[in-house]
């Protein structure tokens, strides 16, 4: 029984990995929205935090009706009761990584909970 | 007060994102290590699993003492007793994300966790 699970994304329009990497402790999905594209609709959740990571392209997030302009680089965390919708931008496309995780979930982490073989 | 936070990260060796963006279900990392390079030592977890997601270059894993060869597109999660080391290529760089995440954390998600606004 092997240790891990591994997959490889292309360009998709969205890959979903929880149930491909057989998941216990995070969603992910690696989404391409074309230029001018957006999501099509507004949504917030009701226990996870998501952390959204700009891989390529460009684009807004409007959360909470605040706009934030994106570029590849850039990695948003953004509450559970926030409101947000992510938009290409009108002359790029965008693709983006997001992570579910429940709030508050994570205990010890790094040095923490790592065992460092000698 | 604000709903979210963003930060930037470009080619750090290591850039972590915990503390950078409060982040209460997961540690991430953005890590680039040069041609010929490795991580110095080989760990596991105690109760996190970790997904990985190599997003430039070329390199391979050493998990449990099999070798899984890594480009561009793969994701990995491995198991928290799994005994893990990264390389870079011989010939190439690799930059790649590390997601720490409590193993069996997540509840509901995407439909089950999210409220779609009208």
């Amino acid at each position: 029984m092997k240790n891990y699970k591994m997959t490889s994304v292309k360009n998709e329009a969205r890959a979903e990995l929880h149930d491909a990497l057989g998941l216990t402790g995070a969603e992910i999905s690696i989404n391409c929205l074309p230029m001018g594209a957006s999501v099509p609709f507004e949504h917030s959740h009701k226990q996870n935090e998501e952390i959204y990571a700009i891989l390529e392209g460009a684009g807004r997030a409007v959360i909470d009706g605040e706009c934030v302009e994106l570029k590849a680089g850039d990695w948003l965390k953004i509450e559970p009761s926030a409101k947000r919708r992510f938009f290409a931008a009108n002359d790029r496309a965008i693709k983006y990584i997001c992570i579910q995780v429940k709030s508050n979930s994570l205990e010890e982490y790094t040095t923490g909970d790592a065992v460092i073989e000698q």
